[in-house]
């Protein structure tokens, strides 16, 4: 599948500083609140850019390799959340509701089936992936067919007006693909990418560890960014990037989760790297490898609260930072407007 | 003037943690969240905090020591702001409007006449205070008459109903006072102390370091904390010292700005240490000082945007993190309530 992304247009990139620099306050105060209303002035090539209907779809999915001893939690869990997730009593039900953005809940490839009732998106692929331990995690048409969904609910919700989406993940056993992912798309240790998930000790970190290199081991594909992602992946990952990738050939505002959520942006940005120009990361997460990814894409999280839960939560609780952007941006007094004396530095 | 300040019951500790570790979530993943929802329920001394009326007070202030050429800025900036403040225009407004605080603006000792119909707070203590180069910015009954006022408005709001409240600050020429602050109550080389403020190029930064040198070389007073406020203060700043210290005595939260704020919590922690017990730091300054600060209070800020930029901005901006602190300990489902399965670690 083929995705066609623009980068932003510049055009209005000295216009948008001088309306920046101008506002009622000293050059440059407003820190990294000025970098996003800039980046994000420019995504929409407008000096008075909007924020609408923002959504965050939550995509769960199950992995074989749990099964292996990969996390301390039951696979059962990755449901069981999703039934939390419908019930509203989730993390990200609880920020969502805060800050005004729509959770949308997905199926990705769970291994139970959902209640009719529940209104859970079914965009479910099989009853989870394969253990990657000895093979592929998913067949080249899954991994065809889970970015083409990703894609397709993003259509949907642009067509309903949105134009900023984030992203979450439920999936037990989810930070091994992404540590796979990131040591072996960016090429950084095995050990360095490998971090306690949900909650390891030492002991369980260390049998993370031997699993997962195991697995890498045994991998004999060809090292183009589509097959470790088709073998490593699981099904809410891939199906993340694509939506990630059909957001920015939409011109949306994607916000960048955790450590899931951005080894999907990754796996993304090596398909096609101009995805990068629509990303707002929205918080560093206290899992070891999250720090290497964002180093790897030059990325600048806007929180760093120490936080590893997923969901989409970094970006859930982010996002009235990036409101505070765009607002100041519409809102404040230029110094002509107040009738403010500027610096003569100025 | 005293303040009684009763540190937090800790009586709830445990209840708390054991109510922030059974929520649907790995333990400890929320972060930060985490230890500001104990710190609020101990506040409270409540299971289930809540944050009510958020206030934003901005106390304006003059500074003789302006006239000495500190700030690249002209004093009339200070009233010029205000009338920006009260026009709704300024960065403070903005972001107090979208996240539902409320905007007080205190005239605490600005040089200047503003018009009754403003509807400005009137607190002013003089025209400003005294250039300190030579001499004290304040009287000692000043100094007390501005620690009075500040306790009196953060009684009135209290009275109204508001349980936290942040603190903003316009002056030009104020984070002089606080460098000498800095060096004087917390021993740090003045070298350290002294910043760009609102953009002092290098030229300009180190006539800043010279003249607040010379300015402490000149101080022949005794150093008890309130000596050395009285003299290097501003009129703002032990106002809202005096407002913090009410505040805590009355048991309210106090969100805790950047540079210029912590200076006034600096010199009143050295009045009572206690007052830290209230305190949740919202961001930490891009001003080179505001890190000496934190170290010295031993304590971490929610934000980190590189904004220096004052008026109690930081506050306004990271308000909506510390709603979600609260938000996630009322409204997450407990892994009984939601029917999930916990890790076998716990």
């Amino acid at each position: 599948m083929n995705f066609e992304i623009e980068s932003p247009k510049k055009e209005l990139i000295e216009q948008l500083q001088h309306k920046i620099d101008f506002k009622t306050k000293p050059i440059g105060s407003l820190g990294m609140l000025e970098q996003l209303a800039l980046k994000i002035g420019c995504i929409q090539n407008t000096l008075s850019p909007e924020l609408k209907k923002p959504v965050i779809m939550v995509f769960a999915g199950d992995h074989g390799i749990a099964l292996n001893g990969v996390s301390p939690y039951p696979q059962e869990v990755t449901w069981q959340m999703v039934a939390n997730f419908m019930a509203g009593g989730a993390a990200i039900n609880v920020f969502g509701r805060q800050n005004g953005i729509d959770i949308k809940i997905v199926d990705a490839g769970v291994n139970y089936d959902f209640n009719k009732d529940w209104n859970v998106i079914d965009a479910k692929i099989a009853y989870g992936t394969k253990s990657y331990l000895n093979d592929a995690a998913m067949t080249a048409d899954q991994f065809a067919a889970a970015l083409k969904k990703g894609a397709e609910l993003v259509e949907e919700a642009h067509a309903d007006g949105t134009n900023i989406i984030g992203f979450g993940e439920m999936g037990i056993a989810n930070t091994s693909s992404a540590a796979v992912l990131l040591h072996l798309l960016a090429k950084i240790d095995l050990k360095e990418c490998v971090g306690r998930g949900t909650g390891w000790d030492d002991e369980g970190l260390k049998r993370k560890y031997e699993i997962l290199k195991t697995a890498v081991d045994n991998y004999k594909g060809d090292l183009s960014a589509e097959n470790i992602f088709a073998h490593f992946g699981g099904f809410e990952i891939v199906m993340i990037a694509g939506a990630m990738l059909k957001a920015a050939e939409l011109k949306m505002i994607v916000m960048v989760d955790g450590f899931i959520i951005t080894s999907a942006l990754l796996a993304a940005s090596k398909m096609n790297p101009n995805v990068l120009d629509y990303c707002i990361f929205t918080h560093k997460s206290n899992e070891n490898g999250h720090n290497h990814m964002l180093e790897h894409l030059k990325a600048n999280a806007i929180l760093d609260l120490g936080m590893r839960l997923g969901e989409g939560t970094g970006a859930a609780v982010a996002y009235p930072i990036i409101e505070s952007a765009v607002n100041f941006l519409n809102q404040m007094a230029s110094f002509e407007d107040a009738g403010v004396s500027n610096s003569d530095k100025i």
